[in-house]
């Protein structure tokens, strides 16, 4: 029989977005349809219809024979009761599959053929390996720009979409600051917001977790206030503010993206189309009009030479234009980490130091996070062009960016920030010299290794910045940590290669 | 923490040749490690160590926060007891990723590299995202025949080998027989083999089971004996009766072959590159010294056109000369199915009339088995050019190849044959007209909706070939189903589209 009744059970496993049905070995469907660990089937229940990949399972405690089981988001996503009774089919291919195996034969896809592979994406209609040759077909035969443009589109078509025109927005605009990653501590969305919602832009900030990286935007603001917030929540809190600093991952606005990328990040994969279509599909579908996008360019930036930076903003600019989005692209140095802090605690007290000007405040997220709020503000009709970065200096030195912060974590639900981890452990120069090289990426790793973000006091603070001079044994930078294990993780990882090239030649008498 | 110690629990989940880990959320490790859904893991107990993905599981029934559960191909290879200690630490990624990454960036790959890639394949040290990337990205940017050589002595170093010198074998000669498949009903093996048993040859064949089709050689043979063989086994009859018709699935000859199929499999992705290697390292791991290949070409068949023949001929005799296989590569018809039954009993019905010279026997199935097992008898040195064909016909009329089989069929152990199953239907045809077209792939998947190969007795049974005049009403084939709902099933997909194409202007009158 090639369908048959069932009853549903809830299988508490986490299968990250990819919908998995369990069946007993002994089911008798497995037997005669002749399914197998992998068949492709679709779940139908209450006129609902489901695909997901099959796990055969052997262990009646797991599903009996004659109940079907459903991982967490398989159940959520058919969304009837435990016990419902259910049919289950070989699953048709997705409609969309000669598309994709039309570009893994690297030919180009038109608009319909991308927006039908994107719904099905939605859908949950794509197991994890369509899902992976969809990521690698697209990073080798480079989607050209009219691909992510359709692919981009597509992304928006299949979410949510919000609308913050009838919000307290008397100059129409809604304004975004983004950056594309890959530098830590680069937390400048958490000054830029305060000074543009001071200016009075509304900037319905949503940023992300932590995926690789030891801290998220969001993982830091939550060290000072509530971030999950649902979406009626957040207009209010910006209705009253212009300004939030939210978590975006429960608004639901690009799901195809979300689901890509729980793909593309254990491949590394971070091709020029899908990082366009990611972000700004985000963007639109948060109700952006005006986006101002940070390139960091460095040897161990996401981006690592200039043409190949120049690249990527004309590919921006040319999706933003034709989707309406106003975009001003800006190339900055991501040669080494901004600010001192890695890891939220840190990073938080970082951002806090240059709102309150308190003298230890790091400079250099300082003037990142005033040159890019002036490009924002600078979206503003009423400013001269280069003007902006005077008044998102005055803003900031008259503490009204400040007191704009202390509204939007007020509004937002205030939390107490925990002190930086107890253990801590400082990493010396092994040689005296002149620091020429800072390894973003093994920082980062570093970083992670001694609980962050998980741990929000964990992390590393920065003692020495590329050019400066050092003693050998002069502290680089002290790691923190909350368990000893990870402190003697990130002490090993960071005694083997510490992340700094210290050049001799160019250094001083020890 | 970083590590920590948990107790092994088996997970009755078959996960299909990828390792995954289960884990409590509210498991100390898992919280403090950040470890989450689809991180990579290494799972270490008593000295030993495998890779594994990690799904995170509400449920304690499943496994409770201080177990670490394992899925079944997870708990067979790190082989300790169930409540051993075991630790759990985020992997490395495997030392071949940054090859793969390479192939994904469209670079060649060396020998070393091919060698690292297909070792961590075989150690299951890849994500089924990660074989879904090389798979992808080996056919995009085809492998060169150099890589293709030497990705196929990878997966033969990484494997079994046979050895059958010691046999039975006076002349020194292992030859065997092989079609790269995608043509129903074409079960040629199951002649060649006794035909060239019978001269004397030694012909240990080991095939398939169906993945996507009807019926594998496998499977059609399990209707006559048992094919699921210990090794130690295979050899005695071999020794015995010089040849035997073995399932391979349990010899561990290709191991990581095995792997990228399964991947492969839903992509549905048969890159040149790929199929050469597959088979190639599974014949040579095997044993074979001499290989006859069978290429069908056809509209419907794997390889459609005489140019992309040529082209997959020379990259196989290539790869074959170079690892020492001396290989006869025979293009064939592939327009149509071979012989008149689709589905094990059927095919097998069609074999042994075929063997006992019975009028009824499908004369196509019988001259193109008497072609190969020619070129095969032609590897035997005191054979003329041209004389292997003759030999071949000589042994089958004179009924020894009908010993050879039975006394096969007696070593492995002889099984009976059920009947065609019971619930038939027959696809008439909706015209008059000459037949001029059959559709492989469509008439492939009627037959597997009828039941087969599951259900040994179901599939179908063709009454009209290529050419053939039919008047409208006159039956096409019949359809045999052991299951009401999957003669419905199949019925239906006939009814949509019967694959036959019938065009009546070169028609009979009706």
């Amino acid at each position: 029989m090639t369908s048959a009744t069932l009853a549903i059970r809830r299988i508490g496993i986490d299968t990250w977005r990819e919908n998995v049905a369990f069946l007993h070995r002994d089911c008798p469907v497995v037997r005669a349809a002749g399914f197998q660990a992998l068949s492709k089937v679709t779940v139908q229940a209450n006129g609902r219809s489901i695909a997901a990949v099959l796990n055969v399972v052997d262990d009646a405690r797991i599903v009996e024979p004659c109940e079907l089981g459903l991982s967490e988001d398989a159940f959520a996503r058919l969304a009837v009761a435990e016990g419902h009774a259910a049919r289950i089919e070989h699953a048709e291919p997705p409609a969309s599959i000669t598309a994709l195996q039309r570009k893994i034969a690297g030919e180009h896809l038109g608009r319909n053929e991308l927006h039908a592979v994107v719904r099905d994406i939605a859908a949950a209609r794509y197991t994890k390996i369509e899902l992976a040759a969809f990521i690698v077909a697209t990073q080798q035969y480079e989607l050209d720009r009219d691909e992510v443009l359709h692919l981009t589109e597509a992304m928006i078509a299949v979410g949510q979409r919000l609308d913050w025109q009838s919000e307290n927005n008397h100059r129409g605009l809604v304004v975004d600051k983004h950056c594309i990653g890959g530098i830590p501590g680069n937390r400048t969305s958490m000054l830029v917001v305060p000074i543009v919602a001071a200016h009075g832009l509304l900037c319905p900030k949503t940023s992300s977790r932590a995926i690789t990286s030891p801290a998220g935007t969001a993982d830091t603001m939550e060290v000072l206030a509530e971030v999950e917030l649902p979406l009626a929540r957040l207009q209010q809190i910006v209705r009253a503010t212009h300004g939030c600093l939210a978590w975006g991952g429960a608004a639901d606005l690009s799901p195809a993206d979300d689901i890509l990328i729980s793909v593309e990040r254990p491949l590394a994969i971070d091709s020029p189309g899908q990082m366009v279509a990611s972000i700004l599909s985000k963007k639109i579908a948060a109700g952006s009009t005006h986006l101002v996008l940070d390139i960091p360019v460095g040897p161990t930036a996401k981006v690592r030479s200039e043409p190949a930076a120049q690249r990527l903003k004309r590919l921006f600019e040319y999706v933003a234009e034709r989707l309406g989005l106003q975009l001003d692209v800006v190339l900055t140095d991501g040669r080494q980490p901004i600010g001192r802090g890695i890891g939220p605690v840190l990073e938080a007290r970082d951002v806090m130091q240059v709102l309150r000007g308190e003298a230890a405040a790091p400079q250099d997220l300082r003037e990142k996070a005033l040159l890019l709020a002036g490009r924002v503000i600078e979206f503003d009709p009423a400013v001269r062009g280069g003007g902006g970065e005077r008044i998102a200096r005055e803003i900031l030195d008259s503490g009204r960016a400040l007191a704009s912060m202390e509204a939007i974590i007020d509004a937002q639900g205030r939390r107490m920030p925990p002190p930086p981890a107890s253990r801590a452990f400082d990493v010396l120069a092994p040689q005296a010299g002149r620091v020429t090289g800072i390894d973003n990426l093994r920082l980062a790793r570093i970083a992670r290794l001694t609980g962050a973000p998980q741990v929000p006091g964990a992390g590393l603070d920065l003692f020495v910045r590329l050019d400066d001079a050092v003693q050998a044994g002069q502290p680089l930078y002290r790691l923190h940590a909350q368990f000893e294990a990870d402190l003697d993780f990130a002490r090993r990882m960071a005694g083997h290669d510490n992340a700094f090239r210290i050049d001799a030649a160019n250094g001083v008498a020890a």
